[in-house]
């Protein structure tokens, strides 16, 4: 049976959500744009959609722009937000654990001649806020710090992020990269004072290839895409009503079952880790650590970095894919690059313990069986494989 | 039963094709940039669907950038070569009846400096090659012609247009927005000479929030978006390996009926207009007209547009609709704009023409019934209709 704990790159799509969405490519396949009735039920649908997500926000309907998922999202609320408040300075702020969507749109727009300044981690991946406090002036026009990593599974501090944002750079709009967060951890627009957000669809069991942009209203955008009037010209292009519709649903989904399975997957998290150390020495977890009985926590239910002291990632996740176990080395969007990642080097891990590091990511599907089976392979594999460590 | 008739706004999904996304939604979900068994799965049969859609283009798998549509490869083809040219010129060259993901890009390239030059039309919507020849100078950097105009039909002479490229602007690259035209009109890109052709899925039965940009090799491109090292950074983002493969199996089936399905549409088409004109007067066919037998055809097979004296488009369209019959005004994707339609405007049609325009689409789904049922509607509802012209 495949175990499968790489959900931190993507999730398999929530049957039912499937369903709903080959009923509309197949069936309510119209086009809102569409004068005749074909495209008024599809617009509607897509009205209900939109209402659906907003909801799980507390945002207005009108406040969501539909992407093709989190890259576009990241792309277009860095680049629009940056090129709309131009002539309002051309200082940026990022943490330095941004994932390659956020980073190297920022790093395009350094070449555009915009200045970026990314804000340095503590050793569990928490942004510095003293760090980022010093760094906000009044010529900042955007700070983008996201809301969960992807590799270790930090959670910023964002309301403390946009408090500091408020009082200090009040000019600067602020984006949250809630790609791994949203569905996962509370996410209080008003509280925290975000102005932008970015979703993807597929890593909360909803379809690839779509996603969102919360923009609050008032928040002037330049669009990324140019062509038809859809999304009022923000974002042109054939609306993909099947699509949103099962992202709609995913969403609503991921948020009715967020807070009995967020404590779930805490659990599962602690004994997963707890049976894997009790076994197996010299394991490192990265990033912070599950507080039981908090109500804040630092780290996501369902992400957990690993190093294991002398055996290289790739080794490790090949001998578990030998036993029908997925997971990941670094993230998916990084692994054809020979760089190393950026989000463990800024915790500072040195360069043999990132080539020693795994992630383990849980969804909504995960079962206690499949962690425990895995802390258990991992346990018997280590010390098999560390008889073969180089030198 | 309803019959639907906007197919260049939308078609339906193929059965098989929402089948097989649907699967691999659920199953076979994996994130081709893992580097587990389950994504390297995921990334075979990408692979597979890129080597099948390169076939139906006989060009190679590595000349393929997949994207979220017809507008973002658009857009992409546009901003991208014009910004990775912009030190060889700044003129660009359109036709003056391109698709809005062309002709507004090309508005967004302006206001950064770069020179636009609309090429004029014949008045059936055909390129005026005389004029493309006098535009075409040392400086030119993009030459973008749409493949088929979306609203009358008119296929461009992508040869003759090609050669004079070649011939008279050596260092544009030349980019056709074949939206309309894949998998509907013959498309050689060899002979041609075509660098770089947009396609959407959705317009021949595949997913919509799909398509592709072929980029000829060698041809040098700014990529749109920022991110991971998916598609070798052209354009970042999880790949969406259920819709390519969708869109590869619709494009297969498009491809292998195309020319069957073509001569069956072009005989539709002729008996629809024949049915339509030998019952109802002051009644015009915009656009070229099909010649039977002749192997170089003006128009295409699958888009009729109507220019019916003396009645509304939208009554037409709504009186339509009471009997389930689906057609456009204008192209869906103007719909909620005012303004009115640059392609009739360029093929010379005065305001109360435009506003009297309806277009009626076909797909390899439409029956004979449909269309001839649809004929007897409009001759019917046209003389009901004109006695209540307003004025």
């Amino acid at each position: 049976m495949e175990i499968y704990l790489d959900n931190a790159a993507t999730t398999p799509c929530d049957a039912e959500v499937a369903r709903l969405m080959s009923e509309y490519y197949t069936e309510e396949y119209g086009n809102p744009s569409s004068a005749h009735a074909k495209g008024f039920r599809a617009e509607q649908k897509l009205k209900e959609a939109t209402e659906q997500i907003a909801k799980t926000l507390k945002c207005k309907p009108k406040e969501l722009i539909f992407t093709s998922g989190g890259t576009e999202s990241d792309n277009m609320a860095l680049r629009g937000i940056a090129h709309a408040k131009q002539r309002e300075g051309k200082r940026i702020l990022i943490s330095a654990v941004e994932h390659a969507a956020v980073a190297q749109t920022a790093a395009a727009l350094e070449e555009e001649g915009y200045e970026v300044i990314r804000i340095p981690v503590d050793g569990e991946g928490v942004l510095r806020t003293d760090a980022l406090k010093d760094a906000l002036t009044d010529d900042v026009i955007l700070v983008s710090v996201m809301a969960v990593n992807n590799e270790v599974g930090a959670i910023q501090p964002l309301r403390e992020i946009g408090a500091l944002v408020r009082e200090y750079a009040p000019k600067a709009v602020f984006h949250t990269d809630a790609v791994q967060g949203y569905g996962k951890i509370p996410l209080d627009l008003k509280a925290a004072g975000i102005d932008a957000l970015s979703v993807s669809a597929h890593k909360l069991h909803g379809p690839k290839g779509c996603g969102f942009l919360y923009l609050r209203e008032g928040v002037r955008i330049e669009p990324l895409l140019r062509g038809g009037a859809q999304q009022e010209g923000m974002r042109p292009g054939t609306m993909d009503v099947p699509a949103i519709c099962g992202m709609a649903l995913a969403a609503k989904k991921a948020t009715d079952l967020r807070e009995a399975e967020t404590k779930r997957l805490y659990e599962l998290r602690q004994r997963f880790c707890d049976s894997l150390l009790s076994k197996t020495e010299d394991i490192r977890i990265n990033g912070p650590v599950w507080m039981p009985g908090e109500e804040t926590q630092r780290v996501a239910p369902h992400i957990i970095s690993l190093t294991v002291k002398g055996v290289r990632s790739e080794v490790l996740l090949h001998a578990l894919e030998d036993r029908d176990i997925y997971v990941s080395a670094g993230s998916a969007c990084a692994t054809h690059r020979v760089k190393p990642s950026a989000t463990l080097s800024a915790l500072g891990l040195t360069q043999e313990e990132m080539s020693s590091t795994v992630r383990i990511s849980m969804s909504f599907h995960t079962r206690e069986e499949e962690t425990e089976q895995a802390a258990q392979a991992i346990a018997a594999l280590v010390p098999q494989l560390r008889k073969y460590r180089p030198g």
